[in-house]
């Protein structure tokens, strides 16, 4: 189906607006209105500039209040059909009337929506009615429908929103009585569960289908079964994107339809686990690390700077020509049933391609870019073989197993359009948002996870103008986190230290005995399902730090609970760190 | 009245907030229990890190859904009395019961904290009931006081809170009921008007008192009047304190508190008007365009590198001494009364003094820092005998008169601090926030007014990764628009274009004859109080433009409506300018 988006979705001035849309994939484009209002662009030249780009200009919207009035302003209606004649645009948004003076009057209504119809179809143009969830009298798609239904005029037809049906609740039967060609438009956008006023609700915190909570798919099908042919198009108000660079919010709004839209995407292939991630670091620190941790020394890359180390199933692989600054995540590897399928998808799905030297022989590992930057490679079984043998063996004491989670900080734009590309290229399924209170600020927290493949996303609630820490960590799944946290310790791990005043309070909280956690600075955390136990290494110098953790039952959550008390000995270990340099 | 403020206002880790507590004068703190269970300090270092700073620790917060239980937890409070002890905190706070094992039972929550009460009594320790504005089934102040009476415990008393009880809009009646005694703590807290869920509301976006809208000023009043005499302690949960420098939140709540207590201090004096207003220059072209607008160069300071222009009542500073990069405001001045009574208040208010060199004769001009680094001096009538007259007379061919209001940008983390700091320093009233569509991102806004001294705060409604625009601008105030644009024109001064689309929309929306104001580039509003025509000049190279307005009948407002096609034409331009020069 045809493909398009609102102006409104994307920052900028309007022609850079039209060019992220065209460089994204777009057909067209619904028209905001403001953003005409606010361009030197003249409404003809705004045509041509779409042209050029091969984008069409769908719908102009929105035209406000008219509706159900005293007198309806039909001369202000003519000037915007003037306007519509020169853009090319076929069909404008009218949304239900918001205004005080608006009357409950559906034959008003009907009737004043059937003379803007006459006079619209004079010109060869068209009326899309939309209840707006705010409306004043009609704020249900039902009632917008109904009154269409009665003005029964050729040129008039019904706008539906998902975020203004699902944001109410309102039941969806009625969408299979609506004739397809008399559904005009429908617009699609997403939004988190939030207990506000919806007008808020809509205007600051909609977002892109797969981002949120509505079940926009769903909607989909009943509005396609109805037989609507029309644009699939997105319509997000959203803070965030507002001020991100339009490009890259063209491209997660076209991931976004992609992944609704479901065909032709290939399939995900079926992964299993993580293959390995890769460390970028100038110092050799991090590998006496390794080694403390159990880590033997696989070997060096035939033809890179790069080295593997490995314990259980767990593969580190430190990459010494890239990370010019502090140690940091720089890929992560899937081990992938079919490395071959997730390449294709990935491609589907507008992942950048990430190009990388390869040797002769060596194995070629496909890798997409994640927004952050950080590569994601598809694995399959014979990567391994491009490293050289060393002979060097694990040390079994320290009993760690696999990685059980990575946990990457995102930039604050990046958030969900991170979330959705997790979500789509790597098909994992998000749990809800946590909020972290860290001494520098609160952080969103959210995990997306198929198997034992889990990335979990932090970033802060609110970008800041002052400088903070934005960590990242791999986590590894031990089944004895207390003997895994004693093994390091004695072969000079340096970890975490927790204060007492944790162990206090979980005494009092739970009435367990904490002396063994004490003891070794383990935290722990119990739900109906399970409980955790887990605990960190201090940073490396940089951005990375290790967690150790035990699921015991069904734990199936990240800690959450205790990341404020993880976050505060982090802050307050680097300031002391800094007293100490000083 | 005792000062004291809860640890989670402030950002940083534990001994960060002491230290910032103390060093803006509080007399003790709340605190708040994960501020200690994160903390590496044991609750008697706390207890000594406090005493050194000379602040007592008034109340231990919060114990949680610990009342109408079928099953209490005596355990857990009994050791929560432990670390009272050891922290030397006389008082803790029981918020209500939000579990939902709660029982809807007072008689058994009264007997429950009355056998709380006996046992923290045992300890020479008391408990403050609270009634959480979500509580489950306690929620109200006058309910949880009337738990409170049926317990009846010399140690047990009642918490007040302002947001607790202003967010529900419960009747003040009751505090007059309550005998002060029983009356164990006060807690302040602001809030703007939000339409959601109350707990959200709570925990993400409360204020100081005078930074929102809750009445907490008559809330005090009725509870100083039912003999309260506790500490004034503020308990503000705000996403952007968390993340802002401790220090600053600290003065900026102190500041709060002495507003609100009013006494001892200075009445505000009298303003009329702005003096001047200086902006840092390294070029002289602003010259030329200060000219062209009609001012004359009346002369050069005595000693220092600045030189002043004038125009009818409109004073601009050009100081060379300053502004390294581009054209900035750096200082305004206010025209006082009483400057002595002016900076009096203002150093009561605690806003820092700003020193500048004065030569011998020179007058003493007093000068505090804004949030945002701006001066702001108090002017009396002898300033102007420190330039040395030029003669150069002032053209009389543009029509502006005097500063109409001067638009500052501020940092995103201290807008809230920096409408405080103009509320109280200068005494100017808030009007509501505006929230403007720039194509960079929303950006918030907002007036404090008294009289002819008008200063608008604008800032991102999110800070940013990205760069942009920061703009700052300073208004005068004409009685004929169309003529000094007309004026200006002719003169040369380079106006900002105003895109045909607004005049097109303006005619649609209005019926007005656009045609004059078109022709000039002079942008319209109108509501039912007056009228607004107003226009720009383009950017003097930096942040700095200039406005000129004239307001009709009783207009009151800033234009805002149209301060996203200003906005546009200002990034369109500037885009331009940078393709231009690429």
């Amino acid at each position: 189906m045809k493909r398009s988006i609102a102006t409104v979705c994307l920052s900028g001035t309007l022609d850079e607006k039209l060019d992220a849309a065209a460089s994204a994939g777009f057909d067209g484009v619904e028209l905001f209105e403001a953003d005409l209002i606010n361009s030197p662009l003249r409404p003809d030249e705004v045509r041509a500039l779409a042209d050029a780009r091969g984008l069409t200009i769908d719908l102009y919207q929105p035209f406000r209040d008219f509706e159900a009035m005293p007198e309806p302003d039909f001369r202000r209606a003519e000037a915007k059909f003037d306007v519509m004649e020169a853009l090319g645009a076929p069909t404008m948004l009218v949304c239900s009337n918001v205004s005080p003076h608006a009357i409950d009057d559906d034959a008003l209504a009907a009737a004043q929506l059937l003379e803007l119809a006459s006079r619209a179809d004079a010109r060869g143009l068209k009326i899309a009615y939309e209840a707006l969830a705010w409306g004043r009298h009609v704020s249900e798609y039902d009632h917008a429908w109904r009154i269409v239904e009665r003005a029964d005029h050729p040129a008039l037809g019904t706008c539906l929103d998902s975020f203004h049906i699902l944001s109410r609740g309102t039941s969806l039967d009625t969408i299979d009585a609506i004739p397809g060609e008399k559904i005009f438009y429908l617009q699609l956008a997403d939004a988190p569960f939030l207990s506000m006023d919806v007008l808020q609700w809509s205007r600051h915190y909609r977002c892109f289908p797969g981002q949120g909570a509505l079940d926009v798919r769903g909607l989909l099908a009943r509005v396609l079964a109805a037989g609507y042919s029309g644009p699939l198009s997105l319509e997000v108000f959203n803070d965030v994107f507002r001020q991100a660079d339009p490009c890259r919010t063209a491209i997660d709004a076209m991931r976004s339809l992609i992944l609704l839209e479901d065909e032709p995407l290939p399939e995900p292939a079926a992964l299993n686990g993580f293959a390995f991630v890769e460390i970028g670091v100038d110092s050799p620190e991090i590998e006496d690390l390794l080694r403390a941790m159990g880590f033997a020394h696989v070997g060096p890359h035939r033809s890179k700077p790069v080295q593997l180390f490995q314990h259980g199933e767990i593969r580190v692989v430190l990459n010494h020509g890239v990370g010019e600054d502090d140690p940091e995540v720089v890929a992560i590897a899937v081990d992938s049933s079919d490395p071959d399928a997730s390449a294709a998808r990935a491609e589907a799905l507008l992942a950048p391609r990430v190009e990388r030297r390869r040797g002769a022989g060596e194995a070629d590992l496909t890798a997409v870019a994640a927004p952050d930057g950080t590569a994601v490679f598809f694995c399959g079984p014979d990567w391994l073989d491009d490293f050289l043998p060393t002979g060097e063996a694990e040390s079994d004491g320290v009993p760690i197993e696999r990685i059980d989670h990575i946990t990457l900080a995102q930039p604050f734009e990046a958030f969900d359009e991170a979330g959705l590309f997790y979500r789509s290229v790597l098909a994992l399924e998000p749990s809800a948002s946590a909020e972290l209170a860290a001494p520098d600020g609160l952080v969103r927290s959210r995990a997306y996870a198929a198997g034992d493949v889990r990335v979990v996303l932090n970033v802060p609630a609110l970008a800041s103008t002052r400088e903070r820490s934005e960590l990242q960590h791999v986590a590894f799944a031990t089944s004895d986190a207390l003997a895994a946290a004693r093994a390091m310790r004695e072969r000079g791990v340096p970890l975490l230290a927790v204060p007492d005043n944790y162990y206090d309070d979980l005494e009092a909280r739970l009435g367990i005995d904490t002396a063994p956690l004490r003891e070794l600075g383990v935290l722990y955390d119990r739900t109906p399902e399970g409980e955790l136990l887990h605990f960190y290494t201090a940073r490396l110098g940089g951005r990375v730090f290790f967690e150790v953790l035990e699921r015991r039952g069904g734990y199936r959550g990240y800690g959450a609970l205790n990341s404020p008390v993880r976050m505060a000995a982090q802050t307050g270990g680097e300031r002391h760190a800094e007293g100490a340099g000083a």
